[in-house]
């Protein structure tokens, strides 16, 4: 049995559009108009830590998957084969895994040493408020290997074309003037049809929750519609 | 200042060729004769844990840079500048992070779940004893991204050729019968010319272990010459 355990702390906690997990786009930079600010804690915040990551145009971030409680299986269900086959944990992505690790490749969209330091990514798919405990830049003639074979997850995930009822229109209009990038937000969300696997009924409603509102939505005939985007709480 | 922090332990030990630090390859993948093996611990080692992980071509070591006890600094000299350029830690690769997280892409060479769960990778650039604590599989479609801007580091770095003295020709005829792929596990970590940035005296002789062996050797003229191949403790 292993007892052996390092410590890692956050260097900063990543602000995000995802109020909570349902919805969150499945890999990074799916969504590239999810914005994600990260304003690095002291000791960290310091304009030198970031010199020269600004010549580079992506990012790792290595997270803690902080909502995960520390749970694991042997096995996990990924989404993508449906949601009902059973694969290794090392050979999936979950979060549900013995060091609860993450890990997402994200565009960097800009980097303000004004006052302390804040980082901004493009493409984000991480809950708001998530920790992150390293930033490393991307190399790409080391770590883009496109004949990769991706066993399971060897291409891109099929998308949905997203329309607007009537009601969510005039909603959308009101809340563009807040966030102006709600609407390729949403679409970008919703196209890669954020339901669980398993679940195919036309007239099933779902909630994404996006910045403060409520994305109302249903599937069908390969069509996201949005029925209503309500403010909450 | 943050004062939050999280455990994390290792799935196991990676076993390399890299008796220490001086001569591993500065990426993965550079060195496709550097295999390592991970046999994963109780309660890891169980072949469910794996399952489908073959079907993958390439995974993602995340490990600890176990050497560098904790220590970091704002600003870090990357050997592709020569050793004398400053960067920001988070603009570098270097072991010398905030946390002590390592990230490393190496191919999959193998899994052996005869007795309890072994791993073989190929391409790895971590010493000897390196904790892993996370494996995860690489996604092409996700995480190749050929077309992005990879800052200093942004091309290979040159190589050398590799010539091997008299002495040493007699010396890995030997060593070969214990360890085959060793000629060419030498002409890759040579390749990549593992001597300090700022050192250029073709006449100063550096070791580099790799197994049980030393390996001496002088860079001149664009080639690294190999002395000897002794046999170490």
């Amino acid at each position: 049995m292993n007892t052996e355990t390092f410590s890692i702390s956050p260097l900063g906690y990543l602000a995000t559009p995802f109020a909570d997990k349902f919805g969150i786009p499945r890999q990074p930079r799916l969504a590239p108009h999810a914005i994600g600010t990260l304003r690095l804690l002291p000791p960290y915040d310091r304009s030198e830590a970031v010199r020269e990551l600004g010549s580079f145009s992506h990012a790792w971030l290595t997270f803690i998957f902080h909502q995960t409680k520390g749970k694991w299986q042997p096995t996990v269900r990924p989404p993508r084969l449906g949601g009902n086959t059973r694969v290794g944990v090392f050979a999936s992505r979950s979060p549900f895994r013995p060091n609860a690790l993450g890990l997402s490749l994200v565009e960097l969209a800009g980097i303000d040493t004004h006052d302390g330091v804040t980082l901004r990514f493009r493409g984000v798919d991480l809950v708001d408020g998530t920790p992150i405990v390293d930033i490393k830049p991307y190399l790409p003639y080391a770590e883009s290997v496109p004949d990769a074979a991706g066993g399971f997850a060897d291409a891109s995930p099929p998308s949905l074309a997203v329309r607007y009822e009537e009601r969510a229109i005039a909603q959308l209009s009101v809340a563009l003037r807040q966030h102006p990038q709600l609407a390729r937000l949403i679409d970008e969300v919703l196209a890669q049809d954020p339901r669980p696997a398993y679940a195919d009924d036309p007239a099933r409603s779902y909630g994404v929750r996006l910045y403060c509102y409520d994305v109302k939505f249903r599937v069908a005939e390969g069509f996201a519609h949005v029925d209503a985007i309500d403010l909450v709480g």
